[in-house]
């Protein structure tokens, strides 16, 4: 994943792409602190330090998620509403349906969530994150003409739904074809979203 | 939910009777074969004679689920193809949503999907059956004139998208409104795939 590639600039980075690899590597059940220091080059102790658990740890690694996702994710930087609708649609298929490891260790901590309300604040926090972004694009796209005068929080959460859906179905079952999931989606937006007289590149 | 309602007729209905009532008590963490034997009125030594491990019972339940999907479930019953997929959802939204800790229960049994090869290819089977369910609704819309000339099999998966979504956010995630997944999903079943002309009871 892009946002696990660079050289770490500090302690925290350094033991996030420990973690990443661990979880890709290990999945979460099989997943111990001990085997996360093994994919760490520094002190391992510091690690021990750091987090009471694993699941203390892994919690963080979501909350660092969710940090870089606000980072890294510019909403209004180029194109129109629906481009950088698009673009969202890019990043999230692209980045985490290329790596099935990782997606389906993703997907275990977030069943974690069905019981424990740790994890169930932090997903649920970072769902919200990623809807408030997509409730922009679409207001951007109201106001531009882009899009028609659609309920902005009801259809961002009717997308999450579906991203939901591709992950869970892509994490749990076999021969899921994520390109045809993208492409309904696209359609999904030119017919609920999208305005009759908006020039988009379709 | 309904299909465990009746007396059991058989053996394996009773077993099963217990697995759900145990599944929503406890989860799946927490479940032991222990904990089904206790809500199970007949022979408790029964139970360790047909299932080697809690695993094993728990994929024959997600076994039996289906078998009773294809019993109960009949898909041209009455009304034209509008109604037959709004009774389906009715059946999903009405029965698997107002049990919110058993639905939980699901989403852990489905996460074991994730590395487990068993549940993978039970939870496969299961996903297939509801597929086929909707492509034969689709097809009968088609031919009816309700709907459109679509595919049925791309527009079904993304129809089981959009529900395994709504159930992922609703086991894993505070506050999700599923009232609005449900309006958002007959909306796109409107745009998507009714007929300009078809006369629906939207």
């Amino acid at each position: 994943m892009e946002l696990f590639d660079d050289e770490p600039t500090s302690t925290r980075e350094a033991i996030m792409q420990a973690t990443y690899a661990a979880l890709a590597k290990h999945g979460y059940a099989d997943l111990t602190i001990q085997r996360i220091s093994d994919e760490f080059e520094k002190s391992k102790s510091l690690l021990y330090h750091h987090y009471d658990s694993k699941d203390a740890l892994l919690v963080d690694f979501l909350s660092f998620m969710l940090e870089q996702m606000d980072a890294d994710v510019p909403i209004d930087e180029c194109g129109n509403a629906y481009d950088q609708l698009m673009s969202a649609f890019n990043h999230v298929f692209g980045e985490l349906f290329e790596e099935p490891d990782f997606l389906r260790a993703v997907l275990e901590l977030r069943a974690q969530a069905a019981t424990d309300e740790t994890y169930r604040r932090q997903f649920t926090a970072n769902e919200e994150f990623i809807q408030s972004r997509l409730v922009a694009i679409i207001r951007n796209g109201i106001e531009d003409g882009t899009f028609r005068e659609v309920d902005p929080d009801r259809t961002a959460q009717m997308l999450l739904t579906i991203i939901d859906g591709a992950i869970l179905r892509q994490a749990t079952i076999d021969d899921v074809d994520t390109d045809v999931v993208r492409e309904e989606l696209d359609t999904y937006v030119r017919l609920r979203l999208v305005a009759d007289d908006a020039e988009i590149d379709a």
